[in-house]
């Protein structure tokens, strides 16, 4: 894959989702071809934005006539590693928890909720037909079984630390933590941190900003 | 407030939360000057870039004796409007809206999750002791009863631009937007986008890269 050896540029990455987004929408509409301004305005950057961020891809078709959707689709997804499925397992079975593992975008994306784990003896078992909440000791044993790649640690902040040292301990190399809380692990080990917080006291600066209060 | 004169890189912002939370624990634990080497390791950042993005905030203190814990934090309370309660409302009573409204991290920054709102009769009625779920046609009524100010859209994606443009009409200012998919709205009205699957693809694209696959 020559995309392993292209180093993007990490707000670029997190615009990739937005043009994955948009680009399964025109395939679902039977658009082949899309002009880079509707593309831009649909996921709210400019048009030269967008034209940058897809140069990475290389050349991409012709100007005028407009991009490939099928072709950019496929590239993104190789990009995003949405070409295989990635099996998440989800700890701490608490609403946040529970919410992600219903959530729907996830496995638009290829990624499947496969197992959920908590401490608490009164979560464990079936929570419907596919999911079950697991006991958290074993978290090695289920993660070899099921295959799972990616842990999601949705427990309190106060027990985030443990459950990721109790993760990478049991094999996965990449955690998405929703603790607001920055986790000590080894240098190899991938860290996505998840921080709504940070979300809403934007919006709350900005709305500061324009009340004056 | 002369902050409100200065205008932030969107970059910056994203990492004053950041700062705060590690500045709070400073002051919990009675550290009244810490360095911003100390201060970067504990958030994440280098030096050079915490010193940057603190410069916004003028003078702070004499280099070598370090940044003084109390007046940072007053001044990025002042920043991300913190140094006032503002009032959620969140619409859409399921797994994600509930688990919001249960989320801790929320009230540490000033930020009240004052009622829900749902369209399904179900759900009406009290939560806990201090939250009801509201029918959403009391969107209007409520936000004014209760003094809400964001109103947080945690409705599936079909039906978020039309929750959007009732919040509007109802005299929200700002939105709080968990649903994906761009929303149309005045241009004067804030609205800030959760899109938790940026985050997990961000960490699937690393993942792939990593293990080849």
């Amino acid at each position: 894959m020559p995309e392993g050896l292209v180093t993007f540029p990490k707000a670029t990455i997190s615009r990739f989702p937005l043009y994955f987004r948009a680009l399964t929408e025109y395939y679902h509409q039977n658009i082949a071809l899309v002009s880079s301004e509707e593309m831009a305005q649909k996921v709210g950057v400019t048009p030269s934005q967008l034209r940058k961020d897809l140069s990475y891809f290389g050349s991409l078709g012709i100007r005028g006539a407009g991009y490939d959707v099928a072709y950019l689709l496929s590239k993104i997804k190789v990009i995003l590693g949405m070409d295989r499925k990635r099996r998440l397992a989800i700890i701490g079975a608490g609403k946040l928890g529970l919410a992600l593992a219903g959530y729907s975008g996830l496995k638009q994306h290829g990624l499947e909720v496969s197992a959920l784990f908590d401490t608490d003896q009164a979560k464990w078992g079936p929570i419907n037909e596919q999911l079950m909440v697991f006991p958290l000791t074993e978290l090695a044993a289920q993660r070899e079984r099921l295959g799972l790649e990616i842990a999601v640690i949705t427990v309190p902040k106060a027990a985030a630390q443990k459950v990721a040292t109790l993760a990478v301990a049991a094999g996965f190399s990449a955690l998405w933590n929703f603790a607001p809380v920055r986790l000590e692990v080894p240098p190899e080990i991938i860290v996505q941190y998840e921080d709504i917080v940070v979300g809403i006291l934007t919006l709350s600066h900005h709305l500061a900003r324009k009340l004056g209060t």
